[in-house]
């Protein structure tokens, strides 16, 4: 089945940098109401310190929550309350894609959250200075099982995973989070994720939307809205974009264009494109086997480390010298090997309350037992929409020189809901340089980030925090230079 | 006339950036076979160190060339002999565009030239470890009169500009640099240029081309081909994806884009486009008073300086910290404030030879004073066409994050000119890292660079010596890692 070994690689390709955590709510110290055995499972979460951390002023916990108690199921996480005032920040959740990839070994360590493991030969950590913490009451959630830390005693829930299920035990783990965090319970809840989470993040809030809707449950959850960037959305249109993006950004060759243009049917669905399709979109992906699809003028890592990341192709001398493009805030496209290194270490895990199962395989970033995915919808809008209508806060971004799922893409995608434009496409300002563009629709905010790959607090650190920020708030990214 | 405004425009907006030089021939020690006068010239225009210049081993002269004595037209030069074995070398001409730009302010002072002015109270250089006479001895002009040092002292000469008389005066200089610098007559030549250049350079090759031919010249021209980048080629195909670039790479709006496809015809004459079509034109162009057009992800200056830079509009507090995206290998966006900065210096002027005449305005990157362009073919296809059958080497190349002529543009305009292709798109490397891609047609190869704006040798300064190594010598970039 050529065409099906396509679908795989753009799964595949994606197992490079996703990740995605769940939901929580938290207030800063233990609030006096808390019964002493919500207090001891607190405490039993704490996280008193990392190898190689930095000190700092806000508390962290991270252990498991067993969504399934016949199966064995548990979810891993990981929870920073915010820098400060925890008690007036919202809570918010990460999670990254895939599927199958790790919303602590992508989010955490290397986008969004406090800590980024380091190249060194003992444990270290480096504080992030733009983490989403300074923002809200921070969550990572490793989602589902199969993925990093989290696992299952039963070994056939694997074969069996697909989005319904994935939203369904991530539901139940924010269910139970909250209870174990009942200090967060009213504060407000959101979720943000990047990449294939432009499934799992409007599939998770629709559960939380319809759950909240009946009188009946007692699990009320505050969600007053997402944000998605460079997010998987809708089948046709993403591919779409892609191709046309890999041609106007001069890594395709007008024939492949021409071909694949002409062959493929995106209208269709993925598994009924033709071989002959399927072998121009090869010659298309063969292009990404040599820069980084993901992030298009950022260079590829070559190092001589023994790790099994998904870039492990790449292995080769690394020079420190030979950092061609290296970004000044300090992106080094190795940290996905130092945080390989960082979370297999037994200390490391032991102080995250991780791997008590003593999982049969290695921490990895994207799950390498996750070979089958068992639904996933070709398209978002539907849900998208019925959210929309539900007052659900919406807002999603696309750092544009990803080639994954380009910012053409999601510009294609959005037209497809046929909103109306309140306000059409305005620039937005970091200090006196032009940060990106946001166009706000009528139920949904799109905010591109210039020069940003698929992992945008990778590589636009400050313009991420100021994103997030003016979500959280509701308000307008500024339009004039700050 | 709307439509006029938006062609000047693009023009203006050209100013920018471009710079040109012309021909010369030149070799290392003077010969014993030169005569009293020829040393005597020479040595005049010996530079014997510049103010704040580190300490160099190579040669370097610098002067007038007097292209016309009835009317006094001067092009004024720089030559930088060759680092290693110049008498081994080839000679190549730099030449920036415009029209009207200088090609020692931005090709010399800021992409390939050796020395490079510092942000600094004294006058002060910096070595560019990149320098293009690397490989070869390397001439910059600047042309026509009106820019830079070079200058007419007949007023009106200014006023009757265009690309035939430009040519001529340039061809007129190479003539008589190689009158001056005989011993490197016999060197293969080869010219390059940028932007605008894209008319400059085939327009003066196609000169030297026809008087080569003719049995009765004297002045005989070892030219051997031409290398050109982000170049102004073919005013339908350049237009067309300038837009097409803007809207892929999310700088302009859904509206604005599909306004201008519907509304413009750019297969008219730009002049005969509609007051309709102007209008949607400017606002694409606002876009670019925000970014910078020439290189889409990096930051724009804001300096403090009384720079009279055309980037002057964005003068305001500018702090080193906030360099946000700013180049590893040193790119600094006020670059050219530095460099208006060092070249009106009186001191600096003295050492150079240049403005021996009083010129009654500043060196200014973009000549203010050439307000009106006579002649400007709309396509060059036809003259590429003639020189590819003439056996002239050709290369061109392109920077893909320019948006001023960017790489859709070329590709349009290659297409055009229905060449066999010999070896279709291809990666190329600078050690491990993918450099961009190219395509041999039958009689033109094309280079992409990867991440480089419109001056290339600014924003990838290794991978454009690399360039210009490989087509000096005839050779194909290396297609795997090294």
């Amino acid at each position: 089945m050529a065409l099906c070994s396509v679908f795989l690689n753009l799964h595949l390709l994606l197992f490079v940098c996703l990740t995605k955590e769940a939901l929580g709510v938290a207030k800063p110290s233990v609030a006096s109401y808390l019964s002493q055995e919500i207090l001891a499972e607190q405490e039993a979460d704490r996280v008193h310190g990392l190898p190689g951390q930095p000190p700092v002023k806000f508390k962290q916990y991270a252990g498991y929550i067993t969504v399934n108690e016949t199966h064995g199921r548990a979810l891993f996480y990981w929870f920073f309350e915010a820098t400060h005032k925890p008690e007036q920040k919202p809570v918010l959740l990460w999670l990254n894609g895939g599927p199958g990839c790790s919303s602590i070994g992508y989010g955490e360590a290397e986008e969004l959250g406090p800590f980024f493991p380091q190249d060194s030969s003992t444990p270290k950590l480096k504080l992030n200075p733009y983490s989403w913490n300074n923002a809200a009451n921070l969550l990572f959630l490793e989602s589902p099982v199969g993925v990093g830390f989290s696992y299952t005693n039963t070994s056939s829930d694997i074969s069996e995973l697909g989005d319904t299920n994935t939203a369904k035990d991530s539901h139940t783990f924010i269910i139970k989070w909250f209870r174990r965090f009942p200090q967060f319970r009213s504060h407000k809840f959101y979720i943000s994720g990047e990449s294939y989470a432009g499934h799992y993040v409007p599939q998770l809030s629709e559960l939380i939307f319809d759950n909240n809707r009946n009188p009946a449950e007692k699990d009320y959850i505050n969600f007053k809205g997402f944000l998605i960037g460079n997010a998987l959305l809708d089948d046709e249109t993403d591919q779409k974009g892609m191709i046309d993006y890999a041609w106007d950004h001069a890594v395709i060759s007008d024939g492949v264009y021409n071909n694949i243009t002409t062959i493929c049917n995106f209208s269709l669905p993925i598994l009924n494109q033709t071989n002959e399709c399927n072998v121009e979109l090869n010659k298309y992906f063969a292009v990404y086997k040599i820069i980084d699809m993901y992030s298009l003028y950022t260079p590829r890592c070559f190092s001589n480390s023994n790790s099994s990341s998904t870039r492990k192709e790449a292995l080769q001398s690394f020079s420190k010298i030979d950092g061609w493009h290296r970004k000044p805030a300090g992106y080094d496209p190795c940290a996905s090997d130092y945080t390989e290194v960082y979370l297999n270490r037994p200390e490391v895990q032991k102080a995250l309350h991780a791997n008590v199962t003593k999982i049969p395989y290695p921490w990895t970033h994207c799950s390498d037992n996750i070979t089958f995915w068992n639904d996933s919808p070709q398209s978002m809008l539907p849900v998208i929409k019925k959210l929309i209508a539900g007052g659900v806060r919406i807002w999603v971004y696309s750092g544009d020189t990803d080639g994954r799922i380009p910012v053409t893409s999601t510009r294609y995608t959005l037209r497809k809901l046929g909103l109306g434009i309140v306000e059409d496409w305005t620039p937005w300002y970091t200090s006196k340089q032009v940060g990106g563009w946001s166009i706000a629709y009528d139920g949904l905010t799109f905010v591109t980030i210039r020069g940003a790959g698929h992992q945008v607090p990778t590589f636009t650190p400050r313009q991420a925090l100021q994103l997030v920020r003016h979500f959280l708030a509701n308000k307008k990214l500024p339009s004039q230079p700050i």
